[in-house]
């Protein structure tokens, strides 16, 4: 294919895109496929010779569209929303056409240095503190991650290592301490012993063919006594964060609170959980604190929280995923109060900010510490700027990076912050409209108070007549939701992922989900 | 941004992309910017009102393409490829539109189907035995990493979580073992005895509030057994995995070997390191095999070294990022020769595939085990099909996923594999001129053969001179290349990274290079 035939086809494709955009309210959010439809549309093996694009075209409508989850429907209501826009979009296909790799500022100096400027843009909206700038003179920093996923895991690994790291250190004084005092009566070199202590974690095999390598900062032998610590309200990805990185968990059993504080974890409970771990000596070294909850949009409160995580040297990551991008609106400030407490931050601009999945933003408060823990170093990957320059991959598990700050730039620069906070509005004034509906019918009841975009409702009475609620909306296909559980209770989550979705919509949402529930409440 | 806007910009965006890939040749490969030079041309603020996409457009030039390395370049010779075409961009631009995300079958039904039949087709396109195929019936599975960093991950953990499953077995049995021998004499019931074998590892706390979770299979006291191996030519990107598992590493000396073997690991080396390590009461649990390294494209040989891990019951991941694409050729079947004893499989389409970045498939022979291992199910991801159905959400460390199967179908159909095969045969036939070129040149040595596209080369003489010949290489900035050290021995590595790149430019590198060569030379 050459660029005759992209300038001719690739202007189809934005064609197509500008359509299905234009004609998605004649379809329903959720498509009626089932399992292996796929395999009596597409062939079983990859043609050998070209096939035009009016064929492959042809195919987009039966095999992609009608097998879509449309997450950009008006009447999608469900988890939490993915972001998408034009000027997004575009950002990716200039991205895709430079196909440069950022694996080190060298390999794409405008990929690291343009993600730079644009994760400081998106700090400055939100509002964080200088510390975590790019620019700011001190170690902080910000990149983008693929996901909250990697995020929390790469904060995880970072508080590991700098547990472990405490641990070492505290290992030496002892060994030192003990060895100096029973070396005192005689002669000692304090520099020769110092050089054996440097390296306690280097066993030699017999070998001379190869020995086997303990990591600095990453010996297992250490981990046996490390816990993290996270809210019973936590995101699954959590969860599954500390069970790749190796080391116990604590969930944090949370209250139902105040309002804006949907299920979040007091400071006395967490407080009680790292005392009886020490006494039981366990060393807890990272909470992870959640700022909108996928079950209940709760918030952990930093002001709260934060001072005993710095107090007891645990690392306090906070997974803003979703709530995060509100915090572009001054009135939704009062989400991130506490942050400067935090040694790493991060939230999706691919949920509520108008930016493509994926853009998962990050920062540390001190990206020396995490840079140091997971360097390594191979000949090819060295440059001759890597004093002063960035080299991201530090920071991330995988070696590549895309060209994500494109899409940053150019959603920043065209739509503008004030429309962006427009955006956000509109969702949590639906969702505000739902909510009210709700109080107003005897019949349903708020699982908690609406929070920004979020709406937690369930029909009085049991978990079962709710999880049938559920299914009845789901088979219905007109409207999509998820339901979700919390200490044990069972509710419909009512998310508005769309400043498409119109007050009719919320309407009409609201007036199918009475209509289906009228058979029940008969019973 | 509306609709009608797209279908302007976003065309006009097609031709930006198009006219850079047109003057590609008027650029040089790498740019002359120095650290930090975006600050001096991006605003430190975001704009709160919206820029006209004139104004947007005009930046591209000075801010991105003056400071990006051009990868695409035909006299860009550094690393090895980055894929990129027309088609592949087509894909992201729909991806992009569609805008779901497919962490389960029902969140986008389409993105996950689709992934499983591509991922067959690219496995049938390679060779790949029936038993990796997502259409067989047994276990195998496949499905799209980012990268092979992200791919060597989920093998590590995979196979630590198997390990620390046989561990705890066996800890079961030897635990059950005695505990009937000592309960014998007297009445007991094996049922009851089971059940509370089945949960060893939950150790409740005191507090009623929250209690440490140690998590099946991921449990840290049986880490400090576990040693991962891989050849001393292995990426760092696997160096990294296993530091992140938190385990101990042993890298196994490879040897400079026979043609396509340019230092690989003897399967007398491997076998000799288990003896050794098993006597001393360490468990080695995963071999990661490289087929095409980075520093030499080495090939660990899998017919030789697969039965010693199948045997060993030791997991053997294959790292195929850059040589596996090559295995589309029948000519370059040999690679992946013994790959039926693989318990994991990976290679980059978006390195010499034609496939943009990120697309990176992974083969699972029994993806069960993986899953059973990763899985952590909250109510707002369950689903009635679960148990039908792939949630690819499990073998993978991020939750969401974009629709990248899409650019692997318009490659696929809109190139078909007889091009793309005549793609990488371009490749490695210029490899080959090059290699001949520095045969011929007394000057010059071959470090090892040359191997598909790459060519190890080094001035006859001290490391020290080649250093130098790098450095001027690279000021030059005519051409790009890097270096790469093997078992000490610094040298340049030729990476034919673009099918692009003619007879007359590889000449024209090697004029470059014995040009700035001529006054080391002379010293």
């Amino acid at each position: 294919m050459d660029a005759e035939a992209f300038r001719k086809y690739g202007k189809e494709m934005v064609d197509i895109v500008a359509d299905y955009w234009d004609t998605m309210r004649q379809r329903q959010p959720l498509p009626e496929v089932k399992p292996g439809y796929i395999w009596d549309l597409v062939p079983k093996d990859p043609p050998a010779e070209p096939e035009p694009w009016s064929r492959i075209f042809a195919d987009i409508e039966p095999v992609v569209f009608q097998g879509t989850t449309h997450w950009h429907h008006p009447h999608f209501f469900a988890y939490y929303p993915t972001a998408c826009s034009y000027p997004s979009i575009m950002g990716d296909i200039l991205s895709g056409g430079i196909a440069s790799i950022g694996f080190t500022w060298k390999s794409s100096p405008a990929m690291t240095e343009l993600e730079m400027v644009m994760t400081d843009w998106l700090a400055k909206s939100i509002g964080l503190p200088e510390c975590f700038l790019n620019s700011d003179p001190g170690p902080g920093a910000g990149m983008i991650q693929c996901t909250a996923s990697d995020a929390t895991l790469i904060a995880l690994l970072s508080a590991r290592a700098r547990a472990v790291s405490a641990m070492e250190q505290n290992g030496r004084l002892n060994w030192l301490y003990s060895t100096i005092s029973r070396a005192l009566p005689t002669k000692f070199n304090l520099r020769e012993m110092m050089k054996k202590v440097e390296q306690p974690s280097q066993e030699k095999s017999q070998s001379p063919e190869s020995q086997i390598i303990n990591f600095e900062h990453h010996d297992p032998v250490y981990f046996t006594k490390l816990v993290a610590y996270c809210s019973d309200q936590a995101h699954s990805s959590v969860d599954k964060g500390i069970m790749l990185a190796g080391v116990r968990m604590r969930k944090i059993k949370s209250t139902k609170d105040a309002k804006f504080n949907n299920y979040s974890v007091e400071p006395e409970v967490l407080e009680a959980a790292i005392r009886e771990d020490r006494a039981q000596g366990y060393i807890p070294f990272i909470y992870v604190a959640t700022v909108g909850t996928t079950n209940t949009c709760g918030v952990d409160s930093l002001t709260k929280l934060g001072p005993i995580c710095n107090r007891e040297m645990i690392w306090l990551h906070v997974d803003a995923a979703y709530a995060g991008s509100y915090a572009l609106c001054p009135e939704f400030r009062y989400l991130i109060e506490g942050i400067e407490m935090a040694d790493s931050f991060n939230f999706n601009c691919h949920k509520a900010m108008m930016i493509n999945f994926d853009c998962s933003p990050m920062w540390f408060k001190d990206a020396r510490e995490a840079i140091n823990y997971f360097n390594v170093d191979p000949t090819y990957l060295k440059h001759e700027h890597q004093a002063v320059a960035s080299d991201y991959r530090h920071l991330q598990v995988a070696l590549g990076r895309r060209f994500r700050a494109l899409k940053v730039w150019f959603v920043l620069r065209s739509i503008g912050t004030a429309k962006i906070q427009e955006h956000l509005k509109i969702m949590v004034d639906r969702a505000i409209q739902f909510a009210e509906l709700i109080e107003k019918d005897d019949r349903f009841e708020l699982f908690v108070p609406q929070h920004l975009g979020l709406v937690c409702f369930r029909l009085k009475g049991s978990d079962d007549i709710n999880e049938r609620l559920n299914t009845i909306i789901n088979d219905d296909r007109r409207i999509h939701l998820v339901p979700a559980k919390a200490h044990g209770v069972y509710f419909l989550r009512f998310a508005v992922c769309n400043s498409e979705t119109t007050e009719e919509d919320v309407k009409y949402a609201y007036n199918v989900i009475t209509e289906l529930a009228q058979p029940l409440l008969h019973f």
